[in-house]
């Protein structure tokens, strides 16, 4: 967020994604309109959504979709009212044959009429229900991005995508993250409980501390780095399958809608 | 139990606590009955009775009560129609002053008029749904106790008891110590979540593989040693309260109710 310009702790979803949409907000959405739900975005060709559909429903946990858009249409009214797909995320990544070749604050330059939108569930949900119980999230309190991570797990294949599984890392002490099992599991739309902890080699990761997207946070010897599938897997997918053209949100920034968190509670 | 004389695995709650009141059963009660509640046992004189079910109370996740004689009555109807709490276990020990001064297969001549009995939530009933969920558990793989440790965590005391936590472990790989802790959190009447799991250091344990009470078992590099709160925890709050008398099970030696593991599941 930019310079504290604006307190987004203030906002609801509506006016945070406004904030974003005028240049408001200018990096990581963390901490804006709290209570609200934020998305990863994937967008691609008519022709490439049936097979990306398809990845992210063998792909749940990375990948859990909670909304979809037209063809060709930037508004997803029911992620909310006044949605526009294009200006509403602080940074976005367009992408060529795999290679991301632009960051940019809109994407209405390279809009095309059979583009379709897919927002994903994000891990920032479950985050307000784990500070909520008292448990400290480590990039919130060092005020960074969440560190994550390419790992040594395949996703299903669908199609044209496949790819690693992408995961993001929160360091807790051992009852923290039992309870935070329990917490998430609470919301199997926001990737739910994690698929690994403590021992990171294990799924390919040599160094808990030189994250592949995000920034690095402390990890102390009494925690277990635990972590949770992650909807830059996307991301990850697009790099290993190569399609022609797709727009994603920069890691961190990402959509604000209208619904709530705690909606997507399941008990 | 004894040299496979008997198959308990086709027995009911009633059949397997006869088969133990009968010496036919003499070890572990760990694969009888299953399906069945199992239980650990304290027993103690009317004048300590009030303190210990403070101390349970306080220490709900180590002392899950489910059962609790009338004072000087051997029979607790709620957890098997002809219960005798007196003969119904393989294997008890007598306890004075803190101290075990004997390991016996009945308790018939210790028997007073002023004894209340509890009965507490084990880990076997939720071993169960472990297993029916494909995850392996250790100590059943290779025919041997649980392994239990005494921890650095401190029970809550009330009136005379107070002590270490004791607990159980089971080595488990990442994902499946993730499993573990969302099917046992469905089940807090018999130790529910875990309490620790990854840094045993951390709660006071220096060797996985040498347990205070129980077995030891194979813990393997691809795998985190997973603790629960265990009901011999009682035991070491005699050593350190010394009352006068008590009477419990031997750890591992469980009580076999007519109660199914299925009605303790809250979820």
């Amino acid at each position: 967020m930019g310079e504290a310009a604006i307190d987004g702790r203030m906002m609801d979803g509506r006016a945070a994604r406004l904030a974003c949409r005028h240049g408001k907000v200018t990096g990581t959405t963390a901490g804006l309109a709290p209570g609200y739900v934020q998305g990863n975005l994937v967008i691609l060709p008519r022709e490439d959504a049936a097979d990306f559909m398809r990845f992210a429903q063998a792909n749940p946990k990375p990948c859990p979709i909670i909304g979809v858009s037209d063809v060709g249409n930037p508004n997803i009214p029911a992620l909310g009212a006044d949605l526009d797909i294009r200006t509403d995320i602080p940074g976005y990544r367009v992408w060529r044959d795999g290679e991301c070749v632009a960051e940019t604050g809109d994407v209405c330059e390279f809009w095309r009429d059979d583009l379709v939108s897919f927002v994903i569930g994000c891990s920032y949900s479950f985050e307000e229900a784990l500070i909520e119980d008292g448990i400290e999230i480590r990039h919130i309190t060092e005020n960074r991005k969440v560190p994550m991570f390419r790992t040594n797990i395949a996703t299903t294949p669908a199609g044209k995508f496949h790819g690693p599984l992408v995961v993001s890392m929160r360091p807790l002490k051992p009852a923290d993250a039992i309870r935070a099992v329990q917490i998430t599991s609470r919301y199997p739309a926001v990737h739910g409980a994690p698929v690994h902890m403590g021992l990171p080699a294990q799924i390919g990761i040599a160094d808990v501390r030189t994250p592949d997207y995000g920034d690095a946070v402390s990890v102390h010897d009494d925690e277990l780095p635990v972590f949770w599938a992650c909807g830059v897997t996307p991301q990850a997918a697009l790099v290993a399958s190569k399609p022609a053209f797709a727009i994603t949100h920069s890691p961190g920034s990402m959509l604000v809608t209208d619904l709530k968190n705690r909606q997507y509670a399941v008990i």
